[in-house]
């Protein structure tokens, strides 16, 4: 026996795919750091002195479990949101719980509809659930709101996925319409509404908590990974109507969450002044990414997130070289994936020093790409 | 519409069961924190203050997502085991590692063969899938290895648990009998091997690494929470043949490991020395809790764990007034769910003031449950 062979029919058909390539891989193989690292959608501006001071205290509590009702927490998000606490549940990152929404609804071949290049790793859950994804083509950069509620309602599926704003465009629908697409949808569809970037985008691009939150077919999730510059603890949460959120807690891993996201997190609420202020910065360097794209000959795209995407105004082939020679030079990025997407590059924002690398590099880079 | 109606059959007949309640839950109820918490088998020593450090000045880096190929824990690891990295995976605890096996191999009414009263979560998740629980009863407090073999044979089980040590009841078979349960399995049946507790076993009590190493159907899981005092950051590993090891990686959350957890577990692992002086620490406090136990009239049962399984002499509702009266006396302790395991109580090591109070409190409480 070389090979365990019971695995099941399903898990021996999965390709062993990863949704994204790590830059610490790159660094390794470039033997060196990256020098700028703008391509992960992370906040370089880091979280707030207050939450550091909060972390370094907390080093004493990790020896504890972390609660696994997340109570603090919790009572925390609920009282920013204005809702109840049996309406929040706290899980490991928007991407722990986008595996346990897609775990309560699909099966095999059940169709999930999501926008032709979005977010990979909810693919990879749905694959790895065995569900069969239909995907809609994005409309000029943007998530097709009437695909997608035209292929829920071919396919009979029970959930459909959509981030607003959007990632890897940046793109985003105002509230109103998202709310509208959201009560366009069947009952019997279940909607992902992943708002990772919402503390960053204009106050309109977000449906009112208060419009949605009484449909059971709705689940918002919000992060602490990107406003609030901790994503490397693992630390998001989903709101919507009691019945959908309890369902949660018959598959979660309820010690999942760690000790030191429920301190930092709760430690992150409380500074709402310092978010305020990384919005700012978020902003000034999402302009100055695009000063830096057109001084190049490029075009950014609007954005409400953390990142831009340019559009490099060629082929995935010419993005694909422009994003290499980046690398090359020790500036991470990434790009999307699909076409006709990938004709873009996607920048994160970050503080100056690495946004001034990046200026600096990025002629030699298209000078290398072309 | 009042219920999304699409969750799967099974997760609609799923119950809302939680495996453990939390003390946080326990003291919110009580309206006060508790005076002594040894009752998570958590670890009061905490982890070393190499360790603490180390996440002190980690608080810089999380903003930024951890590795997620875990490199450099996994090549730590591959050196303290003397074996490749490609035989080894990390995740978010042994809960986390576990929920992803069961996943891998158990669907609808699948026979998981597990001890009567073994791990809680592992049952959680083999529901979770849909699995069918198969129990063994402990035979004289230890998990029975015949009937647990016999049991998988009868069943054609493709999966089985055991942990050894063992967790409730801090028994254990020494490594040569555990490996030559392992090597007696039928090749289409994996074992996981729980070594959560391994590090304060007596060595004799594990298999070498290598006698194991190359067998597709065993897996050994390890923690950071137990031994190096770090249950809230969320850090377990599995170790075993490459091609059962990889398979992980197509179901797991690859961005899931805390980067404050890869920080704080590479510490640890550095940091032998305060592990060997805790190994030390947690003996001295299995002793202390036994001759407490013996002072009051109760048995102590032999632990190779961080905890001491008290035999309480009577039936499973004394045990539980005596636990209920601890708890009523700010002693968070715990006890074993089936019976006959439920004439014990079960008390975590700690330091010496978690002590005092658990030896000041015990003859009133025993007062109060008789």
């Amino acid at each position: 026996m070389t090979e365990f062979s019971r695995f099941t029919p399903l898990v021996r058909s999965l390709p062993a795919t990863v949704p994204f390539v790590g830059p610490e891989t790159q660094e390794r193989a470039a033997g060196k750091p990256f020098r700028a690292r703008i391509g992960a959608n992370e906040s370089g501006f880091g979280p707030a002195p207050s939450v550091k001071a909060a972390m370094r205290e907390g080093a004493d509590e990790v020896w504890k479990y972390g609660d696994p009702e997340n109570h603090d927490l919790r009572s925390a998000l609920a009282a920013h949101l204005g809702i109840g606490m049996d309406r929040i549940v706290v899980g490991e990152g928007i991407d722990g719980l986008l595996g346990l929404v897609v775990r309560q609804i699909a099966g095999p071949d059940t169709p999930v509809v999501t926008s032709l290049g979005a977010y990979p790793t909810f693919n990879f859950h749905v694959a790895g659930f065995g569900g069969r994804l239909v995907t809609v083509p994005y409309r000029d950069d943007y998530e097709d709101l009437e695909g997608l509620l035209d292929a829920v309602k071919r396919e009979g599926a029970p959930l459909v996925y959509l981030a607003n704003p959007d990632n890897p465009m940046g793109t985003w629908h105002d509230g109103e319409t998202v709310a509208a697409f959201a009560e366009a949808l069947p009952e019997e569809t279940l909607l992902v509404l992943d708002e990772a970037y919402g503390e960053m985008a204009p106050p309109s691009a977000l449906p009112p908590v208060a419009r949605l939150i009484d449909r059971p077919n709705v689940i918002r999730m919000r992060t602490f990974s990107k406003g609030y510059g901790l994503a490397g603890l693992r630390c998001g949460y989903a709101f919507g109507a009691p019945g959908t959120i309890a369902s949660f807690n018959k598959v979660r891993n309820h010690f999942g969450v760690n000790k030191m996201a429920q301190i930092a997190a709760l430690a992150a609420l409380e500074d709402q002044a310092y978010l305020e202020s990384v919005c700012g910065r978020i902003d000034a360097a999402r302009q100055r990414i695009g000063e830096i794209a057109r001084a190049n000959g490029l075009e950014p795209l609007q954005s409400a997130t953390n990142f831009v995407a340019i559009d490099c105004g060629r082929d995935a082939e010419f993005a694909t070289a422009l994003m290499g020679a980046l690398v090359e030079r020790g500036v991470f990025v990434r790009m999307p994936g699909v076409a006709p997407l990938n004709r873009c590059i996607r920048i994160s924002v970050g503080p100056d020093e690495a946004l001034d690398i990046f200026e600096a590099e990025l002629p030699h880079a298209l000078a290398a790409a072309s």
